[in-house]
């Protein structure tokens, strides 16, 4: 609705609108745009379908015999609805909206539902608000989930901290479809007053509420889906993903850069389960976005493992369209949206076209030009300052007492407890870790010790450290630790690596210290370039240095983490 | 959301029940009610699984091991989840809502759908009104579709003339789920735009509009569909029902007193299929009510007629559920409503109990007693004086002109053109039939003359009459004629049997003429004398003696029809 329109200017609008669809859909004047001959999949019949499709006002206004003031030969070709992702942080892509729709649409993603959780840990609402605006009439539909968990847990110190209270009215707005993955089910089965309020009003306006409850198990599970918590995508098992569907919930099977369970999900693509799936990415990393693609890499994936294509590409569109009751997409029917991905076959899934709403946006790769949504300038200038952190020195970093030392595992983001020290080693490869408050001024920094990450020289610093983004720095010294860290903030954000009393390399996150305003490849080489400059300084080949980084903040995956209180064991929820 | 109650209040109420609810799924406190070592139909698997099913405050809160205050041992028996009529027009029961209730509950109905489309016609959106207080808080759940042809036709003088507007506000009800059949499918096609912005209004409102369009074909139905039309319920014939599913639409197969369409539309119980179905009765008459049953029979009918049975009951509950946006009902899940129907098994059918959001209302038959809802004085008292006609003389009836014959056909509802008469003539059955408009005391009196009837003698009179319920009569003579509908509006309704200058038959509607406030079996048995007094005064054993009169004046059915102005050739689209 337009916000200067009223209730009866919106009927009278939609009615002419619709008029000229009932026109065209009924032949009497010619279509904006037909797809000649084209077979398509039909996801109400499970059937492949051939004839004309004709589309109006962006709508698919009928299939059958039609003619169009456009009109496309589609002989030899497949015509699918366009893909939705049904999870996704659209900020682990490092850049703004309008970079990952450029991105992602060549590869026929026309919706995604994104939970904006990273900028909302850091902005608050305000976070919701910049995503909202800066996703305003994308061509690809950008849906929201409300974040349920800011701060993650009750040991972050996030940049802000929401009750139901503080979300209830983004409800309202008409991209909003319900409540991000309710990752504290620990405080959903106990029944947390603040936890199941937010549940509570979700549903009061009768929205959509996605879990996250990795290997939950009977009762408990029960409690959390009656509670109100309808899918999944934390499935890695296929036990777990059909006691879950049998309880009545959805499942999103992820595969996205971190998280990789379509394989052991295959066996849910049957007639018996797979109208209770949908696919989702949760998140998916720059050169991920680049090198493979993004919804059209989990369909071909599914295909090349054994998937009945029809029920591959109905998982990856119409379900997640019925489950957000997002009932105008993932079809191809009259009254649907006129998303059409072409591709050549099945077995190359090689994409020639995408269309959002009836507008030829790609062909041949090559996506056509659309406005860049404008944010709001107090939202932009909020975004751009959101450290707020004195100038840091090495005595800041000065620690007498012996700290535990955090074990990095290769290829996992759990961690061991590799027991203390008082000191760095760097010949023993221990560390320093730190993490520093950034968001209030606080001049918290929690101190530990690091084993396993290889740095040899200089220090790494990056403003990515789930989920609160506090500053995570990990130093052969402490000056080299305080300059790197002073560096994110005189960044405005970023990741540093830092060696012999300069900035050897940065890739800048200016927009609250997650995301770059630089397009995507730009992005991509300036991180590459990094990876390359900290491997070099030693850190471990088998590590992503800033991605692997990012996780030892994370308060709930054991066992060592560090805090801004200091290194926490999550086995046995105390400090070390 | 009760009237009284703020915002925060609602949340805090619902939290509190939601605590409750989570602590009896994770087992830290007994359930309300256990239903023990049940074999249950789970929609979601299309399996039978065994387990306890545990309930409290209403849902459903887990499968697995359970205790429960209230303990049920189900062993061998099995459990389905509550059934849902899609599509019905209670008043077609001739009874109140709590009557239809008690009447249906026993056949394991939880929930219907209603579409208060002749009280409506009556008494405006009054009716919708009257309907909505009369239904609340039953122990099955009446959820609206709101009327969307009143008048039916442009010909009908109904009681109220509503546009968009005028049902708009219904649209927040909690109880009200969309637009109902749209009759009027050539004015959607046509784009008329009192039509169209109906269906305008109520996307604007994200509500579902049911469709109503038999032997729709090709441009026109994409007309209808892309319009925003999302289901038909009035499919007789396969393959009219797959050219509507492929085209996104839902079917709602019809199995009710008057049309029956399951044996035609059984091939669509298959998987292709089912999941876009549902059942639907659309009229159910008190006899057809006593005799058969509800839901119950359909299902029944579609297992005999070789349908699996899972299918048959997810078709019954879930999938309607699922069309409606009804997200809590239609199957056995933890967060969904404790509606169960147990039967002995599938062969035999035998319902032994229903239980209504946890709680036990039927038992072998037996309906527990329940509060009948309380209808406001204004709204009884606008029901109880709705006849708007001054008395009535023969020579209101006397007319020297020829007019058109309608003429019977035995079985049908259709009529044919029996050329014209001036006068009765009971010998060659040519009898004068008149519609009295009763709504606004206009004195339309439209007169005709029906062949095929066979009364020998009096006059039949109803105010039951399609889609308007003006006064219908048909007599021997103009004197018994004008005494039939004088005794119509005596009773403010009802169907009046009238010989030898008094009345020998009569059933009182006193509810906007076309309910009883009696209960069922009264109303039953009061008809069935009726109709056998007709009947012994002539009316052809083949004709219901009253149903089949009220259809004559429904001007949509070639050929010939009775209107308020006179006959009516559907066919020319002329009067004559």
């Amino acid at each position: 609705m337009r916000a200067t329109e009223s209730y009866t200017g919106r009927i009278n609008r939609k009615l002419v609108k619709k008029q000229r669809i009932i026109r065209a859909a009924a032949g009497r004047i010619p279509a904006d745009l037909v797809l000649k001959n084209a077979s398509y999949v039909n996801v109400f019949t499970n059937e492949i379908c051939t004839s004309d499709i004709a589309v109006t006002e962006g709508l698919i206004v009928g299939m059958g015999e039609y003619n169009g003031t456009v009109e496309v030969d589609m002989t030899g070709k497949i015509v699918l609805p366009g893909f939705l992702d049904a999870h996704i942080h659209l900020e682990s892509s490092l850049v703004t909206p309008s970079e990952f729709v450029k991105a992602v649409l060549p590869h026929g993603t026309t919706t995604i539902v994104t939970d904006p959780h990273e900028i909302t840990n850091v902005m608050g609402t305000d976070g919701i608000e910049y995503m909202l605006q800066a996703t305003e009439g994308l061509p690809v539909d950008v849906q929201f989930m409300l974040p349920s968990c800011v701060p993650a847990t009750p040991l972050d110190e996030a940049g802000s901290r929401l009750d139901y209270r503080a979300i209830d009215s983004f409800y309202d707005h008409p991209r909003v479809q319900g409540l991000a993955e309710m990752m504290n089910f620990v405080g959903v089965i106990a029944g947390d007053e603040q936890v199941v309020e937010k549940i509570v009003a979700a549903q009061a306006h009768h929205k959509k509420i996605d879990g996250h409850a990795p290997d939950l198990l009977g009762n408990d599970l029960n409690a959390y889906i009656a509670a109100g918590v309808y899918s999944d995508h934390e499935c890695h098992d296929l036990q777990d993903a059909i006691s879950k569907i049998e309880r009545g919930q959805y499942i999103m099977i992820r595969e996205g850069t971190a998280a990789c369970n379509l394989e052991a999900l295959m066996p849910l693509l049957c007639e018996q389960y797979a109208d209770r799936c949908m696919f989702c990415t949760d998140d998916k990393h720059p050169n991920d976005l680049l090198e493979k693609g993004h919804m059209d890499y989990i369909i071909k994936k599914a295909i090349r493992l054994g998937a009945d294509p029809i029920i591959a590409v109905k998982v990856a569109c119409h379900n997640a369209a019925r489950y957000f009751l997002l009932n105008n997409r993932g079809a191809i029917a009259p009254g649907y949206l006129g998303d059409f991905v072409i591709i050549n076959n099945f077995e190359d899934f090689d994409i020639q076209q995408v269309y959002k709403r009836g507008k030829l946006m790609v062909s041949d790769g090559k996506v056509e030009a659309f406005e860049i949504p404008r944010v709001e300038d107090y939202l932009v200038e909020r975004a751009r300052t959101t450290f707020h952190v004195d100038p840091l020195s090495a005595k800041d970093f000065a620690d007498a007492r012996p700290r535990g030392i955090i074990g990095m595992i290769p290829g996992e983001i759990t961690t061991k407890d590799a027991g203390y020290a008082a000191k760095i080693d760097v010949e023993k490869d221990i560390l320093k870790i730190a993490i520093i408050e950034r968001h209030k001024r606080s001049h918290h920094i929690g101190i530990g010790y690091l084993q396993g990450y290889g740095l040899k020289k200089g220090a790494v610093a990056t403003s990515i450290s789930h989920d609160s983004h506090n500053i995570i720095v990990v130093g052969t010294s402490e000056e080299d630790m305080a300059a790197a860290a002073n560096r994110v903030v005189d960044l405005n954000g970023g990741i540093v690596v830092w060696d012999d009393g300069k900035c050897v390399s940065q890739v800048p996150l200016t927009i609250a210290g997650i995301m770059s305003e630089e397009p995507l490849e730009t992005v991509n080489d300036k991180l590459e370039e990094a990876k390359a400059t900290a491997h070099d300084m030693g850190v471990v080949r088998e590590l992503d240095p800033f991605m692997t980084l990012s996780f030892m903040a994370l308060p709930v995956i054991p066992s060592l983490r560090i805090t801004t209180r200091g290194v926490f064991d999550v086995t046995t929820q105390s400090y070390v």
